[in-house]
């Protein structure tokens, strides 16, 4: 079965980069979905809701693509971290996190025609002990200022996690396997959608495999 | 302490990738060193001995730098899985992989001047169940064969890891953390060496910070 135009429903440019070599023709579509919680939901509900929603605003521009939608947050003690709006903020949030395991939850979401599913992927994130002074530095190189947590793992916030268990790919924004399983659920196994991605393979008997 | 020219010895551009946000200034040499495993040495042993072997070799060509080495491994059973030869190889590494967990070890090694530190770190790495179409398919594409394990994680490979336990680096190519923990214990904190990095950050106060 032919995979249809793959649109990506985020801005994320860490989440177009984990999914390029999938799908090399993939659209990505900032979408417009208010972002805030509500009181009465859980950050699993929040993430699934808001995955959905990005991936529904992505449907109503590309009606006839497979979209995927996600979202995540950083969790610790069940309340959700946002983006620090203050240095002040930055320190206290990461003296939070400082020698502590917390989790990055992301919703994923697909739609197609329509087709909805929607679920999640949780890792847990061990921070070392960070000494104030540290903190205090990594507060002011500014790096933590627009990131969920404060800190950024593939930045210089990557010295501070001494561990993670669960999604490696989470973490970077978009959980691979999880995508893997919903596209399964939908009807697409990977030969599908990979033949998209890997269709100028080097060996001849790619063909025979798909066949 | 200001912080001496910073070379890698290592030929991988993930290394590369992950230290140049750190070093900016990141001097790159690949190290010609012989990688045969010699059969008393455990995976352990050996990710160190070539680790400490690149790095030296880095500093008989940059006397005066910081050089860092590094070597991977991916272990299965106690046994270390090298670079697959053929298709065949290929799918009975995947074969194996299938539906359980495995360790990617790296070896890091710092030199400077007389000083020399080595240490390891280990990941667990899970495999979702892949069927043997699957496997065909993945070894088709091309993607495996120049791979330790016969699979990439940063490429289609990521699709078939459904959990890891340890440090995230890692399994990129360098544990980041090891390499903070190693460079304290040669003497410089995180704010001279990040200073060469972050030095043009936008915050006024980061030099007071460093003060």
């Amino acid at each position: 079965m032919t995979l249809p135009r793959v649109v990506l429903a985020s801005a994320s440019p860490r989440r177009r980069e984990l999914l390029t070599p999938f799908f090399p023709g993939l659209v990505v579509e900032s979408p417009r979905v208010d972002e805030a919680s509500s009181p009465s939901e859980s950050p699993h509900e929040l993430v699934e809701r808001l995955a959905l929603a990005k991936a529904r605003y992505g449907a109503s521009r590309h009606p006839r693509a497979l979209v995927i939608g996600a979202d995540t947050v950083v969790v610790l003690d069940g309340e959700i971290l946002g983006k620090p709006s203050s240095r002040r903020e930055v320190v206290d949030m990461l003296a939070r996190l400082s020698g502590r395991w917390h989790q990055v939850i992301t919703g994923l979401a697909l739609v197609f025609e329509e087709k909805e599913l929607v679920s999640r992927a949780v890792t847990e994130v061990h921070f070392a002990h960070l000494p104030q002074e540290e903190i205090e530095f990594y507060a002011a190189t500014g790096e933590p200022m627009d990131k969920a947590g404060a800190y950024g793992i593939q930045g210089m916030g990557g010295l501070f996690v001494s561990e993670i268990r669960g999604s490696y790919s989470n973490v970077v924004g978009l959980p691979l396997r999880l995508l893997y399983l919903l596209m399964e659920k939908m009807g697409w196994d990977i030969k599908d959608w990979m033949a998209v991605g890997f269709g100028e393979s080097r060996d001849p008997s790619f063909r025979e495999v798909k066949a």
